[in-house]
């Protein structure tokens, strides 16, 4: 029951890796196509800038009736291979209008 | 007269390109110990995550009054070596509280 609604919430989101940006691009769209109202798009370090990418390419091909309606940036800390090291991160939120 | 009004405008914006990040964050902390109240971080492509980069280390380490108050994101033609070519941006607005 908790998985499930750990899943559910996470519906919704779309995690960029290091995939070309058209596999995140389709991610996107296919919540949109399936009722979503808001995608939320988040990255990691480099990835950040493909974030950016994606989300731009979603709104001006795609679901031309979606706008960034709220975007955050923050630093985590990650495990890295010498200890925990800091990396920046941003959040895209995708919206219906 | 004109000149001098067109660098004032941008007087509050750091362009990211692709020194190393400190560089970029001296350069927007020199700004706000100037007086400025708001400080823009600009950058295309690759530079999208350097730029968050900087508004993070900017914010946590040197100016911890001052938060990300705007961030846009947007599509921009370049010239590129065979022909036009589309990039993503970014701008984070610094704002003092």
């Amino acid at each position: 029951m908790d998985e499930t609604e750990t899943m559910k919430k996470e519906d919704n989101v779309v995690f960029i890796g290091k995939k070309g940006i058209m596999a995140y691009v389709l991610a996107v769209v296919t919540q949109f196509n399936d009722g979503e109202k808001n995608v939320v798009i988040k990255a990691r370090g480099r990835a950040i800038s493909r974030a950016v990418d994606v989300a731009e390419v979603v709104r001006q091909k795609f679901v031309t009736d979606v706008d960034a309606s709220d975007i955050k940036i923050s630093t985590e800390e990650i495990q890295g291979d010498e200890g925990p090291i800091k990396v920046s991160a941003i959040e895209i939120t995708l919206s219906k209008q």
